[in-house]
């Protein structure tokens, strides 16, 4: 199989499009005539589960033409136990099915052993058990916590997409504090460089990416310098208030080098639940942020 | 239900402990008795997961004599899928039969919505769902990332501690990066003494903690000034080289204000997997900690 990074790029280049679908699904928010086809055991936790496994399929289904790669955020899973995770399991195949990556958005972060037990569980599981094509993680404990994931990687094609500068408000606490001449994301950035020289696929870019924030668009050519063979993967384009234009100093060199994410902006694209058009909303919706990003790429630095 | 920070004081003064046993199962490390109990199913997940339980079932009523509270480490069971997350909140309902507090080690980290899916996943979950007493989460994001967490603390009398200092060797990549003349983890600190205020007990100290590694002495007393009301997590006694007599400077007051977790050093105390004496081996190995850190406790700054 061709690196993770190489398979991202035939993606993105193949589909004409950059955008990534976040699967953060919202009990409350589901289409109601998914909600009442769930719900038919004793357990709320299952019944949830496969409201949520059945909204990802009809999703699925809607955005595979218009997006490379779909990004659950395993929180929305977790919260359901047992079932969740196996809805997030299922979730896997299904993207996988339709053709799509798929970035599992577990932000991990921890020493050695226990790093290694989060990249087997995710990227390198037993046979048979479906894995994410690449994870997110932190990289608050250093290489250290980074190493296990980039072994899995290498082993398995698989990528990792480490945390630099986050889209939320409070990302400047700690990752804009400045050390010697700049905020520590840079520094970050720099680790990232490093972390993923050893794993530059033909395509030219590295299967190690960096989670970057689409709030600051000055920031983001910065890190485009000190990070020329990353995928970045850009959240908060859509609900969390980033525009696509935005994000054009991210892309690399042919319109590659950048992935942008949205959940909510296209996940609930129908507004009223009791809707039974939802697919089409989600459809439309991802088609439109694909229109856009494809400007915005077309819009990059040459 | 009393405040967490008081429910710890409260055991950690009845058992005259402060050791904390983390419950990290590695399958090729469990005794020959329960591995061969387990693996009843064509499932090697349900498999394994079956084996944990025991086997952490085993430990728990081993240790329960002389340790605050257990630790157990996700990543393990996470590694084994749904049924890995089962057996997980299966152990927290023994541990907690067994009158031990639990310290769910996940160190989530995320924004704002994603953070309130962990924080009800692990210490708010539906009724009836095991939770556990306190969390680890990293402070990478910032408040953001934290206040969910908090507010499930609140809400549920639980903790949170979060990563400070931890005690890989790659730690000091990201955590000793110098700012405004003095290390980022002190700058987390000093946010985790501000996050804490509003969750003081009565006992004087607050349900937000700090994971502060062990390998560094000097540097856990003035991490005591920067938190006086803050509980220390420390991990690295054993299996990761501090030793016991170092903690000494983590100590707050009344010998209270550390807890010590060592995983492996107790867990794997009979070294042959064979052995049927296995639960003795883990009880005197969790007794003799125990008596170390009495001593530690006792050379505590007045």
């Amino acid at each position: 199989m061709p690196a993770f990074a190489d398979r991202l790029a035939t993606a993105v280049r193949e589909k004409d499009s950059c955008l990534v679908v976040g699967l953060d699904p919202f009990l409350d928010r589901l289409p109601l005539q998914i909600l009442e086809a769930a719900g038919e055991t004793d357990d709320p936790r299952a019944n949830a589960a496969l409201a949520i496994e059945r909204f990802n399929a009809g999703v699925i289904e809607a955005v595979a033409p218009f997006a490379a790669a779909v990004k659950p955020q395993v929180a929305f899973y977790e919260m359901f136990g047992p079932a969740g995770i196996a809805a997030y399991e299922r979730t896997l195949g299904l993207a996988h099915d339709a053709g799509l990556l798929v970035i599992g958005d577990i932000k991990r972060g921890d020493i050695g052993s226990t790093a290694s037990a989060y990249a087997r569980a995710h990227l390198d599981p037993m046979p048979g058990v479906p894995a994410a094509d690449a994870v997110t993680v932190n990289p608050y404990l250093g290489r250290d916590s980074i190493a296990p994931f980039l072994e899995a990687a290498g082993k398995r094609d698989a990528g990792v997409f480490v945390l630099v500068r986050t889209s939320n408000p409070s990302a400047v606490e700690l990752q804009e504090l400045s050390g010697h001449g700049r905020p520590l994301y840079e520094d970050v950035a720099a680790l990232v460089d490093e972390w993923g020289r050893d794993l530059v696929g033909e395509s030219g870019f590295s299967s190690v990416g960096a989670v970057v924030g689409a709030t600051a668009p000055e920031a983001l050519m910065r890190l485009r310098s000190l990070m020329p063979k990353t995928w970045f993967l850009i959240p908060g384009v859509g609900a969390q208030g980033g525009a696509a234009r935005d994000v054009a100093p991210a892309f690399a060199h042919n319109g590659l080098g950048a992935l942008v994410n949205s959940s909510r902006g296209i996940l609930y694209a129908y507004g009223d639940p009791a809707t039974s058009a939802w697919q089409d909303a989600v459809a439309n919706a991802a088609k439109t942020l694909r229109d856009e990003l494809r400007e915005a790429a077309a819009h990059a630095p040459a």
